[in-house]
């Protein structure tokens, strides 16, 4: 009943899409935050997890480490050896909360998926992980909806704008500041960072 | 049991955040099959639309004319006439679907919302919209809780992608193509769009 969750996280120069709001240190500092959040909530949701990260990083957390552009490979190593049930989710994703994962994970089919924004894929959870692999990067979700067919699995995808909301631009910052409630909520706070309303759309300006 | 549903809409001019990708028949057209996307699901779902737009425009629907800066004003003066259930979701949501409407209207609260992308207001659903008052444009959805918060409403909020995702940028059009179904989807595809994917990062591009 406790599935293993792997979780790719890159530790240095993460998030470079967000250079133009943040510095080097100060993106590590949220990328780490974020990370924290969900491995908090795999905690909470009775997953065990594994981090596969770009080099090892100061936490206690089991790693993997493997180059950025290895990931797939790595992951369809790991994946014919795991004869249980498995998550695969982003580290990046702190809008998840404890329902969310939830619904995931209460699947009745063979493979549960949350698209990303940009038609990425944030969350994956598979019945039988030794019939799949994993093809990220691109329009990831169309493709790991291909595989699932060429496996016969039967697939649901979860309707969650929680998974769905990848931080990756300046504008998915609105969306941690208004929807978020943990560590990396706090950290985009001590950053300076508040919501901004100019002329009717919203974003996020900083108070330094 | 057939809530109404109002559906404020502009047919002159709208979503002009698309402008530097569609020309202004284009973008009327694609509002126009989005609102015709967003009426069908309503009618599947027993809700009686009303358009609340911002002229009069051709279509069978029932419709109320409203200048565009007067929407809050309008819609305030309809709710404390409201004396039954009533749902308010935006013409901009080709992604919505029966399931996640189902979702809505099935709260056991005095509210259900959906946080649209940047902190606006995708769908509301009012038991007593008598007792409520809309506040549009902005961080909305953090005024709309506000504004339970102060009629003493019990609150859910609906975790649905598909109702979060409003088309207003370029980028959302990504979401579109992937996600879409409806005549909205074929819309953009019979405006030659197509899926790009540069160096991993998803887009869209036109062919002419």
């Amino acid at each position: 009943m406790c599935p293993h969750a792997l979780i790719p996280y890159k530790p240095k120069n993460p998030k470079t899409r967000l250079s133009s709001v943040l510095e080097p240190e100060e993106r590590e500092k949220l990328a780490s935050a974020m990370l924290e959040d969900v491995l908090q909530l795999m905690r909470e949701m009775c997953c065990m997890p594994v981090v596969v990260a770009t080099e090892l990083f100061e936490n206690e957390v089991v790693q993997i480490t493997v180059a950025d552009a290895d990931l797939n490979q790595t992951l369809n190593e790991i994946l014919p050896d795991t004869k249980r049930d498995l998550l695969i989710i982003m580290a990046d994703l702190p809008l998840a909360d404890a329902a969310s994962i939830k619904r995931v994970l209460a699947t009745d089919k063979d493979m549960a998926i949350v698209p990303g924004r940009g038609g990425g894929t944030n969350v994956i959870y598979l019945r039988e992980p030794w019939k799949f692999r994993v093809n990220y990067y691109g329009a990831s979700f169309l493709k790991h909806l291909q595989i699932a067919e060429d496996a016969r699995f039967s697939v649901e995808v979860i309707d969650s704008f929680r998974l769905h909301t990848d931080i990756d631009e300046p504008e998915d910052l609105v969306e941690l500041l208004i929807h978020g409630t943990g560590r990396s909520r706090a950290c985009l706070g001590d950053l300076g960072f508040v919501l901004s309303d100019e002329k009717g759309r919203v974003g996020v300006q900083r108070k330094r």
